[in-house]
């Protein structure tokens, strides 16, 4: 079933992918993996939320940037694949929170980000993950998302 | 030699896994790579130690809790495989340590996890590794550790 | 091109590789991918810098540093390999920056690195990369990074 429509059917729509940096690129592949570089929560150009998980942030609105994340990738995948139909399984996910020290609900954040790739990819969405609380993250965004995936062999 | 004896020669025990998230899996295979999640340092159902390093937590018992870490990683590896001797190589280890600001000793208490891989594999149990302190951790918890194995092929 | 001659355009000469801890390898190989473990800044047998960004340790300082944990990484690889110029693409890089919670230019420290590889190998250079701020590193340097990379098939 198609990926794109399936994220329709949550409300999704992939956005374009953002512009590369000059130092690096959003998506590396080797053999038949993707590295699928850290991506920020922006939506339309913006960050709706700044700050850390414990302060500025609630849960609710980490979710949702952790979505956000998740959903950026997924734009950068399509743009590098053409088609994210090609993606046959969400392999690993790091989800970085940043929390003040007395944040310990990271999980519950990257949940979202999880059951996002879980419903547009169904089993092969589900895959091996990492939450931690770091101090800060770049730009002071609340969430911070990279993934590997694995597409059909060439 | 079989692993499982050589553990119980240091006196450990693979616990039954860890339930499965419904959110994600303990581990996600993709070729020969066995992608381990983050595991926790529970034991016996229970935390033994929660806080930070440089706090409420001790260099040794940050130590103890990599170990429980890399046990419950194993004891997941052993449901996903049916069998720990199918591990050919420990590839990666990440080890996060969380760590009040001025904690510096991650790699001491990381040692203990790299350590019991070694004495559980030989040298097959030597990976390359990374250390890093952490602001907080998912439920207080003071080490997650995630790896990637390396498995005959199929 | 030799990547050795074009680093030395760069004034950038690999030194000789720092000796392996016990517990831990600086390389492991799977397949053709390298897993090159968190490698710190150290220069000359010494840290330049020692702190955190965003209260000791200026950009330009973390800057420096993140080159020298690529060099020591790089130096690592050419231990391993025999020849650096085997490596064929650069695949991950994981920026870790010690931050004080209120510093959010992790990018620009990174960038270093990454620019310094993208010399080095030129276009096979550009990698899939992660910036994170975390709350401190091993013996308080301010950097750390770990990679993947591709090398020739066997």
């Amino acid at each position: 079933m198609d990926i794109v429509a399936r994220l329709k059917e949550q409300g999704i729509t992939i956005p374009p992918a953002s512009k590369s940096s000059n130092a690096y690129v959003h998506v590396r592949q080797v053999g038949n993996l993707l590295y699928v570089a850290g991506h920020s929560p922006k939506k339309d150009g913006q960050y709706p939320y700044m700050g850390k998980l414990g302060a500025e942030v609630s849960i609710e609105q980490g979710q949702e940037s952790a979505c956000n994340c998740v959903i950026n990738c997924l734009a950068s995948v399509q743009e590098y694949l053409g088609d994210l139909n090609r993606v046959k399984n969400v392999v690993k996910l790091v989800g970085y929170v940043a929390s003040v020290p007395s944040f310990t609900r990271q999980p519950e954040v990257i949940n979202a980000a999880s059951d996002l790739l879980i419903a547009a990819f169904g089993e092969p969405g589900r895959h091996a993950r990492t939450s931690v609380g770091v101090a800060v993250l770049p730009g002071d965004i609340p969430v911070e998302i990279d993934m590997i995936l694995e597409v059909e062999a060439v």
